[in-house]
């Protein structure tokens, strides 16, 4: 492991100065440079618990998926955080199932999780600091229910169209209809039919494949 | 406090060994016996943080709510559950807000906020407790989340006790867990949690090897 990658773990790690210079080396060795593709599927309820995830670069999307295959997004992390539902056997208190892919091609410090339960066992601290970021999680999830559940579906499509448009930095989003439900925990034709009406208000401009956002302030009027 | 508080304060508290004896006597004397009667708001996103709630007897149920007055029950707790989220200014990874009712006349052992939080941040152990009581809500959401989102198994399992119920011309149905998962296509575990979930509602009875249908017009609004 590179000394930059050292240095990573241990800003992450908020625990780093709890645990024993052995632990920290144990540690050190458990972890490995992982990187994953777009598109890629990272971890899933089939799969062993792969470990804790620490995100140099890219970005992951949590999601459920049902026994009929409709997903929805929980939340997506990136830059510097930490995924720990992929780690969720470490977590006695986690009993249901997600599944994480690499929304961007991203970089990863995997640490195994096998050895991070075991320290989590031993080290009270190494537990509160799993426990803590699960909360956060808590709060993300509790964060989309509410969306899915109480906001009406212009508001949700406004906010998604606004939010990545942000983070891509561009007006024309790469996004077929399906992959906006998936991503919003709708149906494809609810999405079609509610970009006809934003397209109709003159709000976006609807192509093969993508969207551009041709009037920001109204759209922001939904919000 | 009486002698019989104290012990199950002592005994659902498991960090107790972890703290001081002052440290003990202080909680002691920042818990208060209360008790609420059926219907009664206990908690909710305007009312200051009132502290965890150790259950004695009766039911707590957890509800978001929107804008529009819409609800989705979240959990319920019962007899032994502690409930935190009615202390979640504790819990700075906690960012949402919760309504929490009672059921049922309940009674409740009422550890002060302010005192229960200066601990927290003092102590671990306690900080542990409460991000352990914490993921478990988390789980018991998720489950709330997949059933309302992917709404399909409390239905079949309703579809079934009801036409059971028809065809045999009885209340009481005389089947195991095992025997419903395989009628419904479905795992054990996967049964016997949602009935268990159906009682709590109370919908049905269980018995071994028997579930009694007792309301009827509930079960058939989850058609």
């Amino acid at each position: 492991m590179t000394e930059q990658n050292r240095k990573y773990l241990e800003e992450r790690l908020t625990f780093w100065n709890q645990i024993t210079k052995e632990e920290q080396e144990i540690l050190i060795q458990n972890t490995a440079v992982v990187k994953y593709t777009q598109g890629q599927n990272i971890y899933d309820a089939q799969q062993e618990c792969i470990g804790v995830l620490l995100i140099k670069s890219g970005e992951l999307r949590t999601y459920i998926l049902s026994e009929e295959g409709k997903e929805v997004t929980l939340y997506r992390l990136s830059d510097d955080d930490v995924c720990i539902l992929s780690a969720s056997c470490i977590l006695k208190n986690i009993t249901f199932d997600v599944h994480v892919d690499a929304e961007k091609d991203t970089e990863i410090l995997l640490i195994n999780s096998s050895v991070f339960s075991a320290l989590s066992q031993k080290n009270i601290y190494v537990e509160a600091f799993s426990l803590r970021l699960t909360a956060d999680r808590f709060s993300d999830v509790m964060w989309a229910m509410e969306q899915i559940l109480f906001m009406s579906f212009d508001r949700r499509l406004a906010i998604f169209l606004l939010d990545e448009m942000a983070k891509m930095g561009m007006d024309t989003l790469p996004f077929t209809h399906e992959q906006i439900a998936k991503y919003v925990g709708s149906a494809r034709e609810v999405v079609s039919r509610m970009l006809k009406y934003f397209a109709k208000e003159g709000m976006v401009e609807l192509s093969r494949g993508s969207i551009k956002i041709i009037d920001r302030q109204k759209l922001k009027k939904l919000l």
